[in-house]
């Protein structure tokens, strides 16, 4: 009798406390963490859990503040295993009042690495020692991109990301990358200073050289080489990232990723029930199509992606806007609104000093 | 007096003479010829001129078939020159009743190539001898992709083109490529059928190795990969042709560039008037979505456009289509026409025997 009465009081509470982490798990996450939540919990002070749990609580951040702009619309989830080792999770909007197409994709994955493929990982492109020539490693990121249906509301896109790869000798090699930038059909210099604004500030809390400098590698990431122009007005990119300290890097990531909903969001407010011509969807849909140019001819992570077995297609090309349009020949007329933002992706400009 | 009347009569002969050319070029072709058509008369037993005139001469039979198509809509006619040497005609007819974009391109280009760029052009990557690192070169060639309005009417490609490359102890490395291929939106097996037994004859005149050869080739090379999907139904596709001959390689190229308004004319004529639906358009434009993602990513030829200096970007990416459409997870139920076509995507099927 009283073996089973704690028996049953054991189930009770154990029970209670699943609901307690559904409940939690409900309220934090669009879906339960690629590595479960109790595995997290039980290595909590390691890097990649808090890594995990900054990227799943971005994801969430980011979708709710989007499906609260745009309320007759709502996310698919979709929880996805990755066979050679770990899974992701994908929310996508699609087709709503405001948004055309909002993806936020959550991925963890791990496993080995040929040194090649290693090699390419990396922007730098270091060398790693391989133990019989694969490597260890682990990856894991969100990455967003929102295309708004209304052109007067840029899309923007983002991505933070954690590498772990163990080298032979059993040190281990980790980095980290990410970046917020802006992609308007139409320029507005309130927005752009907003935008760069709020990013610089996430960056100056930790340093301030860091600002100009991923400033400018944005502007030279994003450049659409065939077209001689950049595929926005930039934002912040930065790779390789491995110091001062883990810890710093990951403080520091942290208010990158923290700074995505206040630098965007009240710019797709401000703008969401603007007017707007025919002409200006039309420009909108040829801007769209440069977007696509980048992603498919220059975008390392697309470019990675689509070459990695085992990937998931659809996630990787979520980036991708609904809709495109291809002109031969079309060039805007002189100091027409469209000629004022080609004028700005040719030769970038500084928003904030 | 008697020198001023034969100076007068030789200008009245140079004058009528020249109204000649000029009416023979109006008849004949979209625009002059890159090498002038006098430089092509003086030198018209060599292979370069002989093929420039083809190529100029399939230009104008395909752009007058689609016109003739399409009265309403009429074709732009762009001569441009590439500062490092040569030039080309652009011919594009945008948003008209029966063709979305139709392009049909010229290019008759020489200079000098790196051996990198040279190891590149050829597929088999043959290392070739320079002096000085530089190899002089031609490369002329005739493009085209053809987009349709209806769902029910296919999209077609086509592509001509010669290489010469003048090794350091002066020997000519000179190969032909090509092909032609159909990518439609919904199966039609009679139209399969049709495209690939003009193709096959077309072939079969030369040798009846050609057609299985180029076929499975074409099937091979139009390959998305990370969609595991061709881009179309192929046709013939074949790069590095140098034997038996110069000559004999010419004519099958003849033979392969004359088959085609046979080989897709009758097609579009079948289908242009076909009522379609809203779903049937919208399947189009996700479809051209792939048409993209397979340019963009894979094709051999835009990617070396893209990469060449000086190259005419609104020339290469001409083949992109005015629209294209990408949604998340988009798959077509079972049994549907959506499915039988990408079921032949998936496993390319032999059309005639």
């Amino acid at each position: 009798g009283l073996a089973l009465g704690l028996w049953r009081r054991q189930a009770a509470l154990a029970a209670a406390r699943e609901d307690e982490e559904e409940k939690e798990l409900r309220q934090r996450f669009m879906a339960p963490p690629v590595s479960g939540l109790r595995e997290l919990r039980r290595r909590r002070r390691e890097l990649r859990s808090r890594m995990e749990l900054l990227i799943m609580e971005t994801q969430a951040e980011v979708c709710r503040a989007l499906a609260d702009l745009d309320p007759g619309a709502s996310f698919a989830v979709d929880s996805w295993e990755r066979k050679e080792g770990g899974g992701g999770i994908s929310c996508v909007l699609q087709d709503g009042e405001v948004f055309e197409k909002a993806g936020v994709n959550v991925s963890v994955v791990s496993g080995l690495l040929s040194e090649e493929a290693a090699r390419q990982m990396r922007s730098r492109g270091k060398s790693l020692k391989a133990k019989d020539g694969k490597l260890p490693f682990c990856a894991m990121g969100v990455s967003s991109v929102i295309h708004p249906k209304n052109p007067h509301v840029p899309t923007m896109h983002f991505n933070y990301r954690y590498f772990e790869i163990e080298e032979a000798d059993g040190t281990k090699q980790w980095w980290f990358g990410g970046g917020t930038d802006l992609t308007p059909t139409y320029l507005n210099e309130e927005d752009a200073v907003h935008f760069h604004k709020t990013l610089k500030e996430a960056c100056d809390k930790h340093d301030l050289k860091l600002y100009p400098k991923f400033k400018k590698w944005c502007d030279d990431y994003f450049y659409i080489k065939h077209r001689g122009e950049r595929r926005g007005i930039g934002g912040i990119f930065f790779d390789d990232m491995d110091s001062p300290s883990k810890e710093e890097v990951f403080q520091f990531v942290k208010s990158c990723a923290k700074a995505v909903v206040p630098c965007y969001i009240p710019i797709v407010k401000k703008h969401c029930h603007d007017s707007f011509t025919p002409e200006e969807k039309l420009w909108q849909q040829l801007r769209r199509g440069r977007y696509v140019e980048f992603n498919l001819v220059y975008d390392r992570g697309t470019k990675f992606g689509l070459l990695t077995p085992g990937s998931r297609i659809e996630s990787i090309l979520m980036s991708l806007p609904l809709t495109a349009r291809w002109e031969y020949m079309h060039n805007p007329p002189e100091s027409s609104k469209e000629a004022e933002i080609l004028e700005v992706l040719r030769n970038p400009k500084d928003w904030v000093h």
